[in-house]
């Protein structure tokens, strides 16, 4: 008999990852090339699909494909298009014609942090969960908001973008043109900001007074955070104060459950997760307080994205 | 022949207003009694029902009363209760009870905000949106946020309060008691405090110098700009730039198609439309840009809150 998957792909800036995922998430044959985002995208589907079919054939299973479920950034769910992609030089990519050339079954496609969403809803901490909101902490913040059971696509298929809300208006510059987006202070990049930042207002010895900005990362300010660096924990305690005041007013337009918080700056686990959820207890309205969970998503990092991109359509088939 | 009718309750601080409406959201028999606040529940649905009662008999019209929907300051879909109202002292009310004594058809109760936002979805210019945002803007600032075609309930209930998110962190005292809420900058009472921190500010000569705070109103801000003071152009400049700022947050969100103003200062026309159009348009991510319409209710603002607190009967009836 057949195993019934979906082929989820994560079309990241450096690598592709990809893997077959059964309804209830078992993965099969993940692996991941790389994006070449200089090269036009038919290079990558084109090298995906026949990796793909390779791997079916040495693994002797007989796989039935359901459906392609597809991650990538600026992906449109409802034009099934990815526009102009930052760090992919692709422009506006239709998808029907990369994946019609070696699949009929049925597609879709929406942005990393939507797919991610899914994931925790089907295979996460948000299984049985209706309203949640899934925040994505890499190099920049992304967000999934699922209302009454169902992703928010919105009017244009782009909802979800808290990480471009406004905390402070005349505020750092952020890579998308505006001044004081939330992910200008929450995010991989964002922390080291802050460091940067404290470095001038305080005279604390810390190890980031001996390093450039190039030199050092989110991961070691977790790590000083850890052993007590001073400017690091005033770091952390400011990226929370940010992301707690934020969280409140996205609590205030959708009223969900739990909030999930993902990848990168999320892996410092209690050293972000306590503080934002004080903080976020302090801005909430009264109504809201002490009903809106944090949580740190349990999904395995490697894998999660493939999980969200295949949720797509296994969201769509167990809805129908 | 009997007319299918909705009963449609709007309860408010000093008045309840009530009205059958039909489907295609005629109204019959509109008229109010006093809330008072003062006296138990019970006292406002007992001489509630027999009012429209005897308005029926006299009206000599068959009417089949096909459900109750009503309106109200922090009322609760979910669990059909009211919670707590500012104004009124009634403490926690479930409203099973009171109904019941009178009617066995469905009803259904949610907050004034939410309720208009159905009214503008089945009567108003929202008519034919699947994915837009009522702002109403009275004494304070409420939302109603429709995604999809449905109002945004949250886990809770309790979705769409976005006039308590935070514009300032340590801004303007609010009644719910946080700081620098929108609704403490956007509404009646917002922009009658931004005229005196503008006269603060300033040395222009205006009106307002020769009024104390309790001597003026919004209306009264609203005919002093359209007659060149300054002080009330540079209110309702800051007004608008500080609501536009927050309804690209709002959009960030769920990416409406249009947000709707209604009410109060949204009587103020281009002089709030096209300035909050203008700031909303800077603080958008640019995926949204040029993309998402202010629009100023149309409905009758005598009836408004009546027809929207029908249409919560109506919008489940009709997508049964």
């Amino acid at each position: 008999m057949s195993i019934k998957v979906v082929l989820g792909i994560d079309i990241g800036g450096t690598n592709t990852v990809f893997g077959l995922i059964d309804k209830e998430g078992k993965d099969y044959l993940v692996d991941s090339i790389p994006t070449n985002g200089n090269l036009p995208p038919d290079d990558l589907f084109k090298r995906l699909f026949i990796r793909i079919d390779e791997l079916i054939r040495q693994a002797e299973i007989d796989f039935e494909i359901m459906g392609i479920g597809i991650g990538a950034p600026n992906a449109n769910y409802f034009k099934k298009t990815i526009e102009y992609p930052p760090n992919l030089s692709w422009g506006y990519v239709e998808l029907e014609e990369f994946i019609r050339k070696f699949y009929t079954q049925p597609f879709a496609v929406t942005n990393d942090a939507n797919a991610a969403a899914l994931g925790e809803m089907h295979y996460g901490v948000a299984k049985g969960l209706k309203d949640f909101i899934v925040i994505t902490l890499g190099t920049g913040l992304g967000s999934g908001i699922v209302v009454n059971g169902n992703l928010v696509y919105g009017h244009d298929g782009f909802a979800g973008e808290i990480g471009h809300t406004v905390v402070f208006p005349d505020g750092r510059e952020c890579g998308c043109g505006k001044k004081g987006c939330l992910e200008t202070y929450v995010s991989a990049s964002g922390i080291k900001r802050t460091v940067f930042e404290l470095l001038s207002r305080y005279n604390y010895d810390s190890r980031f007074r001996r390093l450039s900005f190039e030199e050092f990362d989110a991961k070691m300010i977790t790590q000083a955070a850890l052993e007590g660096d001073k400017i690091a924990l005033k770091a952390f305690d400011f990226t929370a104060k940010v992301l707690g005041m934020k969280l409140a007013d996205a609590v205030a337009h959708t009223s969900p459950e739990a909030i999930i918080l993902f990848g990168g700056l999320a892996n410092a686990g209690e050293l972000i997760t306590t503080p934002t959820k004080k903080y976020m207890e302090e801005y909430l309205f009264h109504v809201f307080k002490n009903k809106v969970k944090i949580l740190k998503s349990e999904l395995n990092e490697g894998k999660s994205a493939v999980l969200g991109a295949a949720a797509l359509i296994w969201h769509e088939l167990l809805n129908k």
